[in-house]
């Protein structure tokens, strides 16, 4: 199973974050290219760290707002949308070949990730984008999603992933943030369903409903309090239950 | 003998120069890359232009200065301008690569240009960025100044260019843009002058002193008026004498 | 009748429109406020010429996106959008107080200004912003938008609009960009539909139906081509059928 | 005595400093224009903040750069820093205005500050800015630096301040941040020190010479760790010392 986590989120003098412990725990890192956040020598810095403990480099395109952090809806033309997804894209992939790795996998960040849940046309552009760039690149994404299904079709390998600290209703969809439930902030509870996610296949909704719920890899978030703690306990529960950890970018 | 001009520098809405019309006279195009100017839709669209035409695509790296242009002089710490000039880069290469070819040589831009004539650790550090990009991307630069000499310590080749429409000083450098002299308008004359550059390799400088000057490559400007016509008639006067006009990155 | 046209939409060494023309045609400027266009030396000198002109300056607010110029729907949150309006209203009219006036009105931009014809929790952020910032500012909109219904309830003066060069539907909207009949390019045509719009309330509809329209300004293009020719186009005949033209700011 | 403390420098999801901390202790808040930092939101909040504690709020202005935070010399035309200064300037009051209060003095931020203690022609173009803006606005700098002598030939008051935490040369100007002896991290060493600054109108320099420092300001740093600690054990040890606490734009 793979642990994956957001890093390199810092923007100059501002840190977001602990990168440094979080590379010592996950097995890919979703990297920021710039657009949300992400100044380049923070970016080079990270994928050398990346390389040295062997973690696998993801790129984490967004939408080109560092006021918003890449968490405002942005209704791009399609042309602009696939141009922004290579320029990142082609700039992390360098600054990854230069730190002795290279991009692995491609994950898009905030918004833009939750507008490809369903938004068809922006799919469609960040597909093409990986398409023209590298069609060897697999994406990371909610299965079911409109992004998995278009990317699926383009040929692109698509890794499923679930979201550690976060409620699932009873159809497999996470829990609006706005809702009850949307976080779980115990890190125990949290280690424990992610044993029985990777054990069983299953989680508990949100209504007590267990449910069927398919990941290759499982997200820890980086930003919030408590993070470090929360995924060094789903790390150590995971391995206490004999699950090996280890980029999905290896098989 | 090559031409070279600056392309990609519109942003957004806001376009600068006929970039098509330079595209049909000039041999190597230095093309933005997106931190003084260029947006990467427009980048995407410059190197696929190009390409089709068989111009050879430069990385035109800058100083991070979208409201200066990238013409005022920034005192970078070197290891910023390390990192942004590598994201630049990578970020071209790959746009680049995705349109059918690759980044072929680099020329720093406007303030950083200028900055790098005399200031050393700038210097290295551009040069330092290119060397762990790509060791064979020949670089583009004034003859004589502070980074060719590192350029070609650091193994670089470095390409000796000439400024059509400048004036120079009898020791050989460019008048300065306050001084009397600088600017040559008169599209005949500078025809005449880059002839002469070409088949005797010597200019006559501001004060009526012929100087020898060594160039492989000339730079025609894009974005003031007259651009093209001016291009034009360099691109017609070499020819007429006999001069192959050819991309430098072709030998 | 007060004729309205957007200005100061240049960026740094990008330029857009023909501003000195413009200020010798409109009695109202949109002038930008450096979010979606307009860098504060710009803005200052844009504030300067319509001051000396006796040209009311207005406040052109918008989203924070230079690459989109501000035409890509944000969605922000509220209290983000009512800090950047704000910002961008204090900034402006800071600089057209130095330049010896003063912002007398406000009107959003491009798809700010079309977000908040419906949607009704940016609308009320700009209204906030602008009841906030001063009271007697008056606002310029579509009438029967949520905009326009906030800030009356608001006590805001609404000042309703029409746009020149555009196709109207029966119902009284703008017929879609996308759809026939949405640009009139005649400048003759347009000429005599403002004329018979300020002396009769009225224009013909896309499909042939006279509808009735209420105007107290008219916004004419700045940034398109051509778009001085049609301003002076409407503004003389205007003239010639002995409409005064001054700024809605004076009654 | 005056204190004063740099504040407002987020910028969207991205904190710095303990804002809510400082301003329980100091008397004036150089709050950010948004230019090397401080999203609009941020800077609202914290003009809200300031005058609630009746701290008084002055203009930091800076260098437009937020990758480099403002610390980085950028070489303006003067023009585009008399705009971009009162741009931000225009901006920052009337947030505070909107928040009950006002700009009340202007310091200069970062590399523009250290720039400006010898640029003359930046020295006057901030002059010339906050001049223009409201002649009334005192302005907080280092005693005989260019900036100082330029803005009393123009009629405005000069404020001159003291860095708490950095040692001084026998000359009475600071020691630079790459010699031994730039930052002096006691907080009770630095607390004594300002106590005899402010009642003996002495400090001593790093050689040991006793020297004469006028002060109507101390500047404590706010965004390195151990920056409430520092400023509160100089806060109280002043009070201990009698002095009172008050903003010198009460003055």
């Amino acid at each position: 199973m793979d642990l994956n986590s957001d890093l390199g989120e810092g923007f100059g003098t501002w840190r977001l974050g602990d990168d440094a412990a979080l590379l010592d725990i996950v097995t890919s890192a979703n990297i920021a290219c710039g657009f949300h956040a992400g100044d380049p020598r923070t970016l080079l810095s990270t994928c050398e760290r990346a390389v040295t403990r062997g973690v696998a480099i993801g790129a984490q395109v967004g939408y080109r707002d560092l006021p918003g952090f890449g968490r405002r809806f942005i209704d791009y033309e399609p042309a602009d949308l696939v141009a922004d997804v290579l320029y990142q894209l082609a700039a992390l992939d360098g600054l990854a070949r230069v730190a002795g790795g290279r991009v692995r996998y491609v994950k898009p960040h905030g918004a833009l990730y939750n507008a490809i849940v369903s938004h068809e046309r922006q799919a469609a552009a960040v597909v093409e984008a990986i398409s023209r760039y590298d069609t060897r690149l697999p994406v990371l994404h909610l299965p079911g999603s409109v992004f998995s299904d278009v990317a699926s079709a383009a040929g692109l390998r698509v890794v499923a992933e679930a979201f550690a600290d976060r409620g699932y209703t009873p159809d497999g969809t996470l829990v609006s943030r706005r809702s009850p439930g949307a976080i779980i902030e115990d890190p125990e509870l949290v280690a424990e369903r992610m044993v029985r996610l990777v054990l069983a296949g299953e989680l508990v909704a949100v209504d007590g409903t267990p449910i069927s719920v398919r990941a290759e890899s499982i997200c820890v978030h980086g930003d919030t309090p408590g993070a470090v703690t929360m995924a060094r306990t789903v790390a150590k529960a995971l391995a206490d239950a004999g699950v090996h950890l280890e980029s999905f970018t290896a098989s």
